[in-house]
């Protein structure tokens, strides 16, 4: 009997689908800590306890000592109108489970139901990590890690429910996974006049104009072609009317890196340019340049560990190597403290209907997908703390 | 006796104040041309119509066959809140006399009242225009003119009153002395994108800053160091969060020429650059390239006649030239069609609590300075059709 | 007898065939200083000096005192290879007077020839002034003035000819007349690199264009649209093959102003945003800002003068008011300190073969304009020191 | 005994310095194919040919049938003055091996001498391929391959020496290895005129910066940030004084891609950039968009025999895999046609004195590398055609 199937597929439907109908927002999860902690009562051998009212943490101690490896779930939802087909929509109107944190629950849970009958395998203590807020920095993990949740720690693992990806395959990268992703907001401060006499105007738009026309230049000129950066202008806005030159403008940008010096270099070149365009027009700026989360690095012999263990669950055809992505994640708040590995799981394709990216009001997940995410975390904890 | 002494100032002020606190919107002067017809209606000789029902026509044949000469006032009033601090405010609030018709109303009837009693002095016939909508394009004036104001006029005369010019002073320029304003108002249609993916968007950010950099070029390298051109950006509007790359991008702008050859090339390099830039990165647009009034062109001869009647009226010393203007001016439409000649009249300087612009909401003259207008109109009349 | 029958025509054109067939370049004029004085030797009444080997100055003491009145010609000749059509090309290969500078050397001596017999009628001293070097800043006239000659100058008096103007046509204008003409010199030092790697660089092409992208604002965001301002690179030159991202770029502009403040202004703009773009791209720079010569800003009374005596030699009707103009002239290194007034002589049209602009190697004017500009030095003399 | 120690290294510092002293440009390397010629006519068993005078092919038939694989050493210098401290410098004065190629000739021909002498442990065909010119586009491979030189080969293998790698290291990558390296020649023509008139211009300065600066965009706006595209100007040469506006510009670039399809989106956008901006300004061009050598992609298959040999001639400690590069190499005419892979050789570290980059006059590698590449000549050949 391979492990996959030891998994509680009908419970786990039953948890996920509950979540789903009732989502909550980033930092708001405190029915969905309690709906979780529900359940984990009913497990033997547990111990479970609480950083924050709208987190979970089990702790599963093994028959004899050995490492603690944590494993993590994202417990919170978005705030978007849902129009899946599902017959167990979001009940909480306008916010939704559209980045599948309810499958990524319901599989954790499903995983610690068979752990916590197996802790004579376990030489070790397992610390299972439902965290909230993965969608809103500065994120939830960073909260429970400045909490301490890592001190006792070796190291952390974790995963993603992805769509598009045929149920029963499984990504891994060793290195850089995800990218930082921060967000620039700036404020122009000109000076207004008719339009008739730009002369006695400090034109914001112009100043604008040639920061952007300036900051498109990072990527080009600055920056290797073997590094990854995307610099995008989300916002421009100013003024309202043909005839006036406007007192200000506004721009939001995201900035996305995969490596930490190029992000550091990256935010050194777009606050020399605002400042060297903003001088030279005489216009004054206020930048808030706010660092979201930094890139996930799946530390090399952890993610050996997982690589182990997907061959295992799925086999070794179905393992892959996905490309490093521009989207971020903040599983690296615990990366950045210990050794870890997150991988990808495959949620449906396309011809499933699970086609839809995650974000989007009809994403949709193939709920097949369940137990191969319960069973490779089943199975690190066993190859990780496997009792001689 | 002066000329300037004959005027009926007492009247004038009454039915400039009446004005005043009665302000009608651009097009809806209805109100304001039953009050100028009832007027009129006390004056001997005149034959009263109306081509639309916010503007009066009167005409007074003079004793003697001649040409026909046409002086204007201009009837509406802006949508502003009045904040002076004049003792017959707007009665209806939100409207405001803030750019002087009222008084260039009382200076007309005032004229007309005395040149109405001079019937035998007079050989040829004056036709006292009252039009509405100078402020708002495509202007009252072009109104009248298609519907054959100017058929049978030889020449046209008009004056606007000017803040921070003392009263008694006169401006007089031969040739250009408005702009012409022109309005573009352009829509782009990229392709939005998450900010992550540059490469699925066409984006319009990118686009409106290229087109913006170029239209900059205009100016400075297409047109001749002589000529007067504005090109201002008074909007540009695109997304509304850092990390999506928005579909569409919106700009408007004022152009401003004093030539209309130069009004052509530039609208043509506008048109040029805006299409270059969106086929070069594959984005469609809307371009709305509104033809606001054209530039009020003195004639030579009309105005060395207005000059003549200037030095009569304030003396040489009163009468100067001033540079030409970046404003516009719906007078044009006249001038377009026949020769004539606009002037400047002293409204009263910051001293006397008259240093606020047109179209502020504090706007102010000093209406010392409506016997020198009247003054002028009458004077003009004179020395066009004087009965040798 | 006219004044204009008075002029030597004959000794004119010799003496301008001469100065034509030997042209000195600027600062080099010994020869034709020698040539200039060895004529005025032959007449009376003057004392003749020089403040410097390549310049003639030639006094003139009235029957009785009174001011002292200075006219100028301007002797030097241009480094062009003539391709003119005349019978009397320059000898002096690659040096030709395709300013005409040799028609007002032959036009002041005519009148001197004149004006030496006048004496009697002349209440006052006037001073001709023969300088070297109007074409290479900074300027001859400006070593004379520091040299002190207009030390007892009461107003001085100029002109320049003028091709595609008819013969007998004179152009004057209050105020100003010509531009300040200032040369930017500008070295980037950025640093090389394989073009594969731009990161490892600081582009110097790249700061280059982005520094002449925002000089192009300067004229159409920065100067009120009634300011005539011209800033055009000359030159851009940096690298010479494909895959090699050079270290240096050099960028040559001329930069015309007509206002002195508005000079000033563009200045300080020009030297910011250089600065700034530099700073901002890690790039050095050397710059050297050449001041030419300042705008000629003629004085409301001298002009009348002009205008007065104008009237006499060509008649009311062929006196015309020139536009402003870009170019300049070291005229203004007088005016800059004395009163005075420069004007056009018409040196003859297209249909005579005299449409090639100065500094064309088919430069040419018509000879019968020499007797026009003799006859207005000398009207301007009697009529500035008339003995009463 | 290993396969390292059977190379003949005496023979091949013999003949890689006497190549090293007698180095010839691309397209005349005469006296070098004579020179490999005389060499090769001393080993037993092959077949000597040439496609032209300067190049040599040799083949060897094995003692069974089996595939023909093909080892290939480039043979052409570079022009450059060389400035190594070598005891054996170019005699050829301006002329230098400063890319290793001597060094690669020198390692193909050990391995031929051992090889020659193993035809009974062959089954298939080896030819060996000393081609000229690979340092100038089109490239001496393209002209081989096009007369037929890989109609019957069924694998091709080459390698580059590297500085800056330890001896005895070896590095493999599959897939794209080098860029494609194109050429972008652009001649702008404007118009002319005076610096103070540029209304009369069409600035070809002006259209060459805006071009520029919409270049850069494509890197960052149009390029997916996972893809590896550099677009570097090394030249822009535009006029040479201050105050002319001159008639044409010059611009060239080196245009880099790792990808077939990005390469031909860059074109494409490229060109697209061009016409947009030279259009908008009413400018002509001449565009010589030069296609330069393919990236050299590493057939999968091939590849894995590389990484098999390497691992018995180094150790699998030695092996390493190197980052995908952005220089060109035309051994890509090659594996367009054929499965193929190409490898880089350790050839010394910057300790050894082997720290200066090719085409640096101070190029200098570490002659204990020569085995080494030979010894891997030699075990692909016996791994690909082994007898059973």
């Amino acid at each position: 009997m391979s492990i996959v199937e030891l998994m509680p597929q009908q419970d786990m439907i039953v948890w996920r689908r509950h979540l789903h109908e009732h989502p909550e927002l980033s930092f708001h999860e405190v029915e969905t800590a309690k709906y979780i902690r529900g359940i984990l009562d009913t497990f033997p051998n547990l111990e479970i306890s609480s950083l924050t009212e709208n987190s979970v943490i089990a702790t599963l101690k093994g028959s004899k000592p050995g490492k603690t490896v944590a494993l993590r779930a994202d417990i919170d939802a978005l705030p978007i109108i849902e129009e899946s087909d599902v017959t167990f929509p979001s009940k909480n109107h306008g916010v939704m489970h559209a980045c599948g944190h309810d499958t990524h629950t319901a599989m954790l849970l499903g995983a610690i139901k068979v752990l916590a009958e197996m802790q004579d395998k376990i030489a070790g203590t397992v610390k299972f990590i439902f965290q909230p807020a993965e969608e809103e920095p500065p994120g939830g993990a960073k909260l429970l890690v400045e909490a301490g949740v890592m001190d006792d720690v070796d190291e952390v693992f974790g995963l993603h429910i992805a769509p598009n990806v045929p149920v029963g395959v499984i990504g891994i990268r060793k290195g850089a996974l995800t990218a930082a992703s921060d967000v620039v907001t700036l404020n122009i401060h000109g000076k207004g006049s008719h339009g008739s006499t730009p002369d006695l105007s400090i034109d914001p738009i112009l100043v604008g104009v040639e920061i952007i026309s300036n900051l498109n230049n990072i990527v080009s000129r600055n920056i290797s072609p073997f590094d990854n950066v995307v610099i995008s202008i989300g916002e421009f806005n100013s003024g309202k009317t043909s005839n006036v030159i406007p007192n200000d403008a506004r721009i939001q940008a995201t900035v996305r890196t995969n490596d930490p010096e190029v992000r550091k270099y990256v935010k050194k070149r777009i606050e020399e340019i605002i400042k060297g365009v903003c001088e030279m027009y005489g216009a004054t700026y206020e930048l808030d340049y706010l660092l979201g989360y930094s890139p996930v690095i799946n530390d090399s012999a952890a993610t050996d560990l997982v690589i182990q263990a997907a061959n295992k669950v799925v086999g070794v055809n179905h393992v892959v190597e996905p490309p490093i992505m521009m989207g971020s994640e903040d599983f690296s708040a615990y990366t950045d403290v210990k050794p870890g590995s997150f991988f990808i799981l495959g949620g449906g394709t396309a011809a499933e209907g699970c086609g839809y990216m995650n974000h989007h009001p009809k994403f949709k997940i193939n709920e097949d997908c369940l137990v191969y995410g319960a069973a490779m975390h089943t199975q690190i904890v066993l190859d990780c703390l496997n009792v001689e």
